[in-house]
């Protein structure tokens, strides 16, 4: 895959890169600079081995979809891209991920509060005229900040406790921060929450694979244009 | 060609890049920090629309050529490089350029002095076992300081002064500079030069197209392989 070599993932690696931005630099991007760099430079190479009539990505990693939507409008990628929608557990809609394996029962139980959160502003957005990007977040970060202030007062064998890294309402074509929803556009709805680790678990608790380590979830709801919802 | 709108030519400019480094960076593109990375971006999206099974681009511009090669080989663009020959002025061997046209005819009898420098380093390589950096530039220096002695000391109404801007020894795949050349590999020489305005010019003198301005030239000679000479 690397015929000049790998190349390096810092920032001022040499070699033949794809760059997609500022899409690719903001919410994931942020903490990690150069990883969208490589999640497009790997697809070009890999586009161009299979020449693919279609390729399909998964909506739960929706700033992927993102970067590859325009990196192939951009670049003039003769392929369709196909974003599948997101698995849920059936049961309480928790995103399926690899990494669920890592929380263990209690806190499978709360990873919950992400996708509860983002689908509070949905409803909002949804059954209202709210385009508000404050009033919208408002309603997400309030669902995640009850659900801290309850775990919090809980004690530590019975509690799981979390971080919210960031709530974000953006463009669905740039993944830029809006102030308001463009009602015929749409937006998107996306966060990170870090789940901590089990503080006191209790004799013989399923605490997760490897011991329960911070887990970092990530999930998106698709706020569609206002139009789109009558036809549902 | 731009569907996101035009990004712009500066370093930090946001947009779908494709970027070569490290051989994007140096000779041509020390003066030109994003030249090739326009280069090499234009290239990708036209080599997708028109999906060519060979492409083929000129010797003359031959970082460019290295760039291209690079990226076709890097990011696996299913298509095959050619590059053709640089096309000379058969009397005096002087790289055909749309720039020529603004030399006229005092500048244009001495700006072949880039060619002859590139020569006098290329039949010492062919002709001897002379590999070292500086014995082969100082042949190519040799030439063209001589040039500039003889000019610089005729009258302004005579002479075509000149600056070296470079001449190049560097590895054929990345036009990093080389110490030596490897015989069984071969190397390129290249180089760049500004012919400066004339000074005083007689009456009725073809000064060059549009007064006559500064005119920067490059050129530069394959050192083939050895074995490759003994063939022909």
């Amino acid at each position: 895959m690397y015929p000049s070599g790998f190349p390096g993932q810092d920032v001022d690696s040499k070699g033949s890169f794809v760059t997609i931005t500022p899409v690719g630099e903001v919410l994931e991007g942020a903490s990690r600079p150069t990883f969208f760099r490589g999640v497009a430079t790997v697809c070009m190479k890999l586009f161009n081995i299979v020449q693919p009539t279609k390729v399909y990505f998964g909506q739960k990693d929706v700033q992927q979809t993102v970067v590859i939507r325009r990196m192939v409008t951009d670049l003039m990628i003769p392929t369709e891209v196909v974003v599948c929608p997101t698995e849920r557990d059936p049961k309480d809609g928790l995103a399926l991920s690899s990494r669920n394996v890592y929380l263990g029962t209690r806190r499978r139980e709360i990873a919950t509060v992400l996708y509860q959160s983002l689908n509070a502003a949905e409803v909002l957005y949804r059954n209202s005229e709210t385009y508000d990007r404050e009033t919208l977040l408002g309603a997400a970060r309030h669902v995640a900040e009850g659900m801290r202030a309850i775990q919090s007062e809980l004690p530590e064998e019975k509690r799981a406790l979390f971080e919210v890294d960031y709530i974000s309402l953006a463009d669905p074509d740039t993944m830029m921060e809006v102030d308001q929803v463009d009602p015929e556009k749409g937006a998107v709805l996306s966060g990170a929450i870090k789940m901590l680790p089990i503080e006191k678990a209790a004799e013989g608790e399923d605490v997760g694979f490897g011991g329960g380590p911070a887990v970092r979830l990530i999930d998106n709801i698709i706020l569609k244009p206002k139009t789109e919802y009558a036809k549902e």
